[in-house]
């Protein structure tokens, strides 16, 4: 492998098989022969190398030439796009095959030149961080990148690592009590360089929706396996319910606010707060919440370990809203200790009742706040948020009412 | 409220209205003036009263009388029931609302009493216990239990609560290796004193599928919201997807088994394995196991803190199989040590991935095991078996393979 460089296009002889593909970095910490390719079908793989020929060199002048105008028009909107990283925000290398972070305002139009004609194009990059990496000090940072964009522009697009987009727009939700602008999330599950990529669509459907007087936090997403809409999800209902696919953003437990077609075409499903006069930001955030999900032999020492140093923690208990009964008398000294724990559901789907069945109903009466039908991920970044603003009773009773269209299913909760 | 008893039927006056139903009783911890009511759509609700007023009182006469007979025929298969509690192995006692567990042969023929024509029934308790409240050591003495009713039936039916009914399937199809008769869990979203109750179809349902000639471990639950069918879920590849519907148990990432109609017609989707003609159990379970959901802004502590004293652990990590990359050396340290780790995904769907971003190659390349679209909660339970029964190096190698069905998408595990 002498003459062969990272970006080379290679041919990987192994006992599997051969795979023809262009050589990416090796990673830190491989302890073995393995090599890492992009295959033509634009995934990667790890092979085990009886033998790497070289087919053909790294085109090192690739890189197209840029020749962007930037013209400001005062007939359209501005939108300003405040990158954060992830793979919508990236455009691939392709004598690597390595994802680089892009848009600056430049690199956007680049791709996608006619959106001059739609809207003005700011851009800053506040972040490039794989969306895993995202965390409660990053989600404030953004908030207030946001309150400043919105005095500047009519509309602000985040292209978003997928991962962890929707607790991000749970934060985001939340922290905004008030919006001047529309706020858009976008992401993507396949990188620019695949046939497949619905970074375009997802893209361009977003500055669409942040032309709009939605005065909410949404995640625009591709809707279903073919190419002709994207959802708008409310921030504090979407989950990322599938590892690859494009439609992987799902309203949960709820229609989606609306879908935006090709042609630009907004067809709302639901009510939605409209913009306001002014953008108004709570981002405080108290770190000391935790997210715990249950499961049959999970230690009670596990469960005291984790809520120990923790001032709130958000429970997935099982079925309707249930742990291990045994924990219940751990569960009460928790709470007079002043801890606020929320009950959720690892179904994922529906609602919890802690009124059904016996354990729900100890724990409810040992102090546990059940949560409807309110997204586990979103009851986490609720709580830090209301911990971080809010005083203890405060938080408590802002915890079980809906303040972000985060639990609509109030039926059991009389 | 003197002359009031529990199982009478109330009317309750609140601030909110007037509710009316059967009283509950009161749960432990209850330290405000609550009452809890069954009200006549078969919810449970926790009313403040200003008043209670006596309705009717309970009636005492109202268990019916029981007159089963229990003869044996030899020409129709028997079928073993081990009643582990849970709402389907359950009556409610109409003068309480109260849910007993039931389900002696002799109950179950008082309520299904035509299944008399299809299979001599046997049953037995082994457990009466709300499902969140199941535990390794349970799952071993039921593993047990199956196995001796094994030697003396054609068949067996297990009703279970359905909060962890999909870790005990999991379980019980890890722990037997070889099994001569179908092993059937079953377990009922609506109690039986429901108008909508599933309870009826499923257990009718899973009595057929335990004549079958499946030799797996298979969960028997309602199809879709009629009432026309049940689906066959392999033990490995089922999940409670939602808190309340009847057809809440999905097989994730596969199709089911197949399919039960009323009139007891099956069509299977897929190939299984055929009873063998012997029963073949390996029961240890190792409970140093822990499963550990990731989220943004986890503290390393409490990832640390939960492996500490663990021989392994399956963490539900972020799309593609990622965790926050400043755990990647952490990862590596307790690899060294000895320990296993895999990764699933909490998007539920899909399978991980780990070739395609870096923090997924670096996980990877510390040590950590990418499971390709194994559920979370199925490979907890598995890397428990594995540890428990086989030696460090086998139990790795076995956990990324499929050995029961457990993992079908191998396209990323080159």
């Amino acid at each position: 492998m002498d003459n062969i460089e990272e970006g080379d296009y290679v041919e990987v002889i192994t006992d599997k098989g051969t795979f023809k593909g262009v050589l990416l970095p090796k990673p830190k910490f491989s302890k073995d022969e393995i090599v890492i390719i992009k295959l033509e079908n634009g995934y990667n793989v790890g092979l085990i190398p009886k033998e790497v020929r070289l087919i053909k060199k790294k085109d090192k002048k690739i890189k197209a030439e840029k020749a962007v105008k930037l013209e400001y028009s005062p007939d359209i909107p501005t939108i300003s796009i405040i990158g954060t990283g992830g793979t919508i925000a990236s455009y691939i290398d392709y004598s690597t095959g390595a994802v680089h972070p892009a848009l600056t305002a430049e690199d956007f139009l680049f791709t996608m030149p006619e959106i001059s004609d739609e809207a003005n194009i700011q851009s800053e990059i506040l972040f490039n961080t794989l969306s895993e990496n995202m965390k409660p000090e990053m989600w404030i940072k953004l908030a207030r990148a946001v309150k400043k964009a919105a005095e500047k522009s009519d509309g602000i697009v985040i292209p978003h690592g997928t991962d962890t987009m929707s607790y991000t727009a749970s934060a985001l939700s939340f922290m905004f009590e008030k919006l001047s602008v529309p706020v858009v999330l976008v992401g993507s599950q396949r990188s620019s360089d695949r046939p497949s990529s619905d970074a375009y669509i997802n893209l361009h459907s977003s500055v669409r929706v942040a032309k709009t007087d939605i005065g909410e936090v949404v995640v625009v997403m591709h809707a279903g396996s073919s190419d002709d809409k994207c959802y708008i999800h409310r921030g504090t209902r979407v989950r990322k319910m599938h590892t690859s696919r494009r439609d992987a953003f799902h309203s949960v437990n709820s229609k989606p606010l609306g879908e935006i077609a090709l042609d630009g075409n907004i067809k709302f499903f639901k009510e939605y707060k409209k913009t306001d006069e002014s953008t108004e930001l709570r981002d405080k955030m108290d770190e000391r919440v935790a997210l715990l999900y249950y499961y049959p032999g999970m230690p009670i020492e596990i469960f005291e370990g984790v809520l120990e140093k923790m001032h709130g923690a958000i429970i997935m208990g099982t079925g309707l809203g249930h742990v291990s009964s045994e924990f219940v008398n751990s569960v009460k000294g928790m709470v007079k200790d002043g801890k606020i724990i929320g009950m959720t559901s690892q179904c994922i789907y529906g609602s919890v009742n802690m009124n059904v069945y016996s354990t729900g109903r100890e724990l409810k009466y040992a102090g546990v706040i059940e949560l409807g039908d309110m997204l586990p991920e979103v009851a986490y970044v609720k709580l830090m948020w209301l911990l971080g603003n809010y005083n203890f009773e405060e938080a408590k009773n802002m915890l079980k009412k809906n303040i972000r269209g985060e639990m609509e299913d109030r039926r059991f909760l009389l």
